[in-house]
């Protein structure tokens, strides 16, 4: 059932002892989202901790540090930034069918929840939950805007991409009046690179591939180039923008091994190509510009089926040459 | 003399066939600041135009396409972004000394017009143009906010760096309403590189060197790389923020190659060290965390007179290991 930010207010100041879930292979959006809602529902007195299947990127540890495990069966189950059941992952697979409350901001969101607080005009769920902090009468502090800043900078590429809004820019500076250290956040989030990041990065430049008279481009992050740089998928979050980056390329493609012959699939469009509608063909979803999927087969057969996919988007829109 | 937003724009409605002129070597900064007052000057009825010693970057035309030129034998002149005479540049030489008001925003300005207004806590020079046309009553239109939100974006890596303040982000929300194309901007600005400029990139990230007990990431830029890739040095205008990235790093340094043992040193630090004060015992200044110089020498001179500067400057920092 869909419910107004009023409505999700008053269900979360009514909850007690609060899980709250994150999506696997978590961002910062959804990490923010989940740790400023843990701390939010603390300053209420409430207990609260957040879940995940895979363990938090390092550069997004500046968030729970202070945080202690707090251990207690949940009575009132949350998600926070979580599109589709199929993101839960193995590790909170026994809460499936279970959340009381999914607050979300996908558009490709598939409702799974008792009740559902969806806001897809929002660049992040951050935003949502700044918003929702304020109508439960959260004040919100420097730790609370430190979370929710990392989310609404990271799922923004720091307010550079189209889903940016005059809002999330207005939310930004209240962050940073509140005492988010934004600098800081962003210098860890998007500008510190390891060394073996730095190297994932310069092998994905070389193995570059170009496709359909520039209009794509593909790069392909291997297992085996993971363990040799000593880096993990999250580690390298935003390597997926990469292909799109180049002049003329209109979708870039990025396929991850996950597994042998397991796959996932990052796509960026720059302007024509709707790339959620391209990744629902793959059971995945996403944004009009940022999207994603998950294939099983061969590194060729995955390769071949995402290629005719995006040629036939490509062929479909209006500044195909 | 130094003059209020007051005072400058007084000067501004008073002025007639209005030159503007920008740095050399120009970024977004300048580029943007100096669009936006010749589309205000030019809607209050005054001819103006705008002169830079370099030719303009690609990636910024889009600031200038509709703009037919004027010719006209200036009689008041205004500098955009300009620290220093220094950053004159020889096409701008017939005009030293004849500025009749700079507008600026770098805490190492050495005054050389004969008024200034100076706004160091600006994160950027379009800010304080934002704020000088509101100030005259210009109507600020779509094509005003574009230039001045290139600027605004380009200055603060897109709102990431520390100079970045809420009111940063507030002028953004600002433009972004009165028309300003921003996704597409800064699309243009940051995320499109031309296969020269992901070549010398990858180039780049090659020939990195770590001094310092990893404290200090070094990186040259030659002149025979950018014949080889095609690019110019204003088309790598963001690589000088590269080194510092590397996890660890403190002080990044660019070595851009000028001219047979001519070279441009570009800075950036991360939490400790002054690198304008660095850059002012050459010769040159900037900012607390990115700055830049000139020296002559070879390139092995050069190296060795900036890593011992660095070195020394290391140091003396807290933070020093």
């Amino acid at each position: 059932m869909d419910v107004t930010r009023q409505e999700a207010a008053r269900l979360l100041l009514a909850a007690e002892d609060v899980l709250i879930l994150c999506h696997r292979n978590p961002d910062g959006d959804t990490t923010g989202s989940a740790h400023a809602l843990r701390l939010a529902l603390r300053s209420l007195g409430k207990r609260a901790r957040v879940q995940c299947s895979d363990p938090f990127p390092n550069r997004y540890s500046f968030l729970w540090q202070e945080v202690e495990a707090e251990d207690f069966e949940p009575k009132f189950i949350v998600s926070a930034d979580i599109a589709d059941e199929g993101l839960f992952g193995e590790g909170l697979a026994p809460w499936l069918g279970k959340v009381d409350l999914a607050i979300d901001h996908h558009v490709s969101h598939r409702p799974f929840a008792a009740h559902l607080l969806l806001e897809p005009d929002s660049a992040s769920c951050c935003e949502v939950v700044c918003l929702l902090l304020r109508e439960m009468g959260v004040d919100i502090d420097g730790k609370i805007a430190l979370c929710l800043y990392t989310g609404m900078a990271s799922d923004t590429g720091c307010f550079k991409f189209s889903n940016t809004t005059p809002r999330s820019h207005r939310l930004a500076a209240d962050m940073m009046e509140a005492g988010a250290p934004c600098a800081e956040i962003n210098k860890r989030v998007f500008e510190t690179k390891s060394a073996g990041e730095f190297a994932a990065e310069r092998e994905a430049l070389n193995s570059m591939e170009i496709h359909f008279d520039g209009q794509a481009a593909l790069i392909v992050l291997s297992a085996e180039m993971y363990e040799r740089c000593g880096v993990t998928e999250a580690d390298l979050g935003g390597i997926a923008s990469l292909p799109a980056r180049l002049e003329g390329v209109e979708v870039g493609v990025t396929i991850k091994e996950r597994g042998p012959n397991s796959y996932k699939i990052s796509m960026r469009s720059v302007k024509w190509v709707n790339v959620s509608d391209l990744c629902r063909q793959f059971g995945g979803g996403g944004h009009m510009f940022a999207a994603g999927c998950s294939l099983d087969g061969s590194l060729d057969e995955v390769k071949r089926t995402i290629l005719s996919a995006v040629g036939a988007a490509l062929a479909r829109c209006p500044g195909s040459r």
